[in-house]
């Protein structure tokens, strides 16, 4: 088969298909249906030239182009893979042909992959959150949006210092305190330490308060030693791993999820925006987004639309919709928005994601001129005056008003 | 800490620090002081505003930006990092820190990680490679490249055709058969039964010619299903497995060396090209390949500069450099040539990377007209040929002045 016969514009799917959208453009003096035939053909069963090995029975196996929109340079075109190529139940291999070596064929000058529909029997190999938004909302008991904050500074603090930090910030109004994606088990704040003193506080902190507080310790490591991490957690009876995704790869996510049987994880997506920031190659993160729904994060990184990250309204209701559109029984997953974030965005936030995220703010928090409790509080108030429809202005919080002079 | 503090240029790094170089250019409107200072913060201990939560103790951990080279639009920069911002022996959490948030932040235009130098301590709390160039060269016991094919059609085969394309190219004089990236364990091909089907005409294909021959199985899938079929391989005393690093992952690429004492490792780069290909932003090849010979991959894929996917000379030059360069006592890996390659490109492959490659031909040996024998024959004697210093057009062997006629 040459490149052309992978395209058959107008060719009906089987409901069995798993179906890609990507963005493309062909290289100069590439024809567009060679270019679009050419995407289909590497990612399922083709090579750039006729081959003596062929047998009529694997016929049935190549993957179709069967949409097309012409743009000024290229096209978005939608691709149908006949379910066989694929082994279920593993997330390397499907990402292996779908996206493999088409980003990095010649006869392509831009490749982006912008959408992945898993057909169910596919989806339902891997096991899906366990949790999800109404999981966690379970945790918590409530119905507003969950506030959380990451330790800041991000790395250097010692154990107990972390764990000061932490305790702040649950007296003063977190739900959640979550370690920053590169704090590992480093020498100045090692693993089994931080978990086990910070959770001390954490017990404090709930006695003190009344309320449920959430810990996400980092589990991110070697797969083995990030099993052995998330086994301590267990021991210590703590709801809440988090884990890199992207940084961590997929196979050792897939394995977290296998043998985690009540952990809620959370997904931190450090790394991505190296393949998800130029808008016509790499990877679109809702991609990024129902893979990991898939394989089974209860809570993951969307951006923030107004923090200190790419990404405006658009792509994060992208994103967001990768993480709670219809996909069979699989559980919606918990959006996070986090990055540059205080609590003057909060209104905004509310506006963009409604109820269900959760909004961490770092610096918007410990870098509150009275320090992070009042910084905490703030926040907490920034969504009780959203919850209330009440202007942050106008509610009657002397730290949230701090927080609008440092930073509104 | 402003991010401009994290900026001096002219500092003299530690023995110690690890070392990163990027291009990178500001967002509109961003002092390029600043922009730089915000890839040191985010990637160490910084954010975007002023915190509460600084300890006096840990100052000594910010990052450094020590060189900086402008260009029209951005600059070259070099960055130290004090070691004991990351945890030895855990790759995804050293790429959390310095190849995570930072590609995402709205200070910066683009970003581009051009190289990494991981201090002594860090790289050396990884496995490293067990064979690299000489342990390979042990095996087939040559000197010249070594020639090795992908059975194709990549996916599709019964394992018996499986097996059967292999032993031609075998016989035909293949040194090595390799598995393509998007072959696992289909209903079509399992694994096992690949495995033991492929391994008989294997010894079959040594015992016709006297020589020694390599079959690299794809054992990508979840970490532990994963080491199951490296372990079925050992069982049945194959040297090789073969794996795709990118979708599979760092965390379970570790896992997979730490605990394959005697497997040769060959490591497939599908799906790089996402975060690799556009020259102004992502990760360049050359860092991949070291994380990958650190954590102790023995071959890797590093480009063809002739074939069917991008990459000029000068950047598989990197990249072979990135493979053989000085790097404490951390073997040399094997660069390996694949990807649109047939027999007319072997003199230049061979002026390009010299002898230490292996040249892999998946069409250019299957597409033959006379099929994969005649085809492993062609591709055999252009070696020959090149070894011998005759021009391909004069060598006397009909497969391969056939293959001269069909692509040259």
């Amino acid at each position: 088969m040459k490149y052309e016969d992978y395209v058959h514009i107008g060719y009906k799917p089987s409901k069995s298909d798993l179906i890609c959208e990507f963005y493309m453009e062909p290289s100069k003096g590439v024809p567009l249906k060679r270019a679009m035939g050419a995407i289909a053909a590497e990612s399922s069963t083709g090579t750039w030239t006729e081959l003596t090995t062929v047998k009529p029975y694997m016929k049935k196996l190549a993957a179709t182009v069967f949409e097309m929109q012409k743009t000024k340079r290229g096209a978005y075109i939608r691709i149908a893979y006949p379910i066989e190529l694929f082994e279920p139940g593993n997330m390397p291999n499907i990402l292996s042909s779908v996206a493999g070596n088409i980003f990095g064929m010649k006869d392509l000058k831009y490749l982006r992959m912008e959408d992945i529909i898993l057909p169910k029997r596919i989806a339902t190999s891997f096991k899906g959150p366990k949790y999800g938004i109404k999981g966690v909302r379970k945790i918590f008991r409530k119905k507003t949006p969950l506030i959380g904050t990451i330790v800041k500074p991000k790395l250097g603090l010692k154990s107990k210092d972390h764990a000061k930090v932490a305790y702040e910030a649950w007296v003063g109004g977190c739900d959640i305190v979550k370690d920053d994606e590169n704090l590992s088990s480093q020498s100045f704040n090692r693993f089994s330490q931080r978990l086990r003193t910070t959770l001390r506080y954490k017990r404090k902190a709930e006695k003190e308060t009344g309320e449920r507080k959430g810990y996400m310790i980092n589990v991110t490591a070697e797969t083995m030693e990030m099993l052995k991490r998330k086994d301590l957690v267990a021991d210590f009876g703590n709801e809440y791993i988090m884990i890199d995704i992207i940084t961590e790869g997929w196979g050792a996510l897939q394995t977290l999820r296998d043998k985690s049987r009540s952990r809620v994880i959370h997904a931190h997506r450090a790394g991505h925006a190296a393949f998800t920031k130029i808008k016509y190659h790499g990877i679109a993160m809702p991609v990024i987004c129902t893979i990991a729904r898939t394989i089974g994060v209860d809570q993951i990184h969307v951006g923030t639309a107004v923090g200190k990250m790419i990404e405006g309204k658009k792509e994060v209701l992208e994103n967001v919709d990768a993480c709670k559109r219809k996909y069979y029984n699989i559980k919606p997953v918990m959006p996070v928005a986090s990055g540059g974030l205080n609590p003057n965005h909060v209104p905004a936030l509310h506006k963009i994601f409604g109820n269900d995220v959760i909004i961490q703010m770092g610096g918007g928090i410990h870098g509150h001129p009275k320090g992070t409790r009042a910084g905490a509080k703030a926040a907490r108030d920034a969504i009780d005056a959203v919850m209330q429809g009440i202007p942050l202005k106008e509610y009657p919080s002397k730290e949230l008003q701090m927080a609008i002079k440092r930073w509104g």
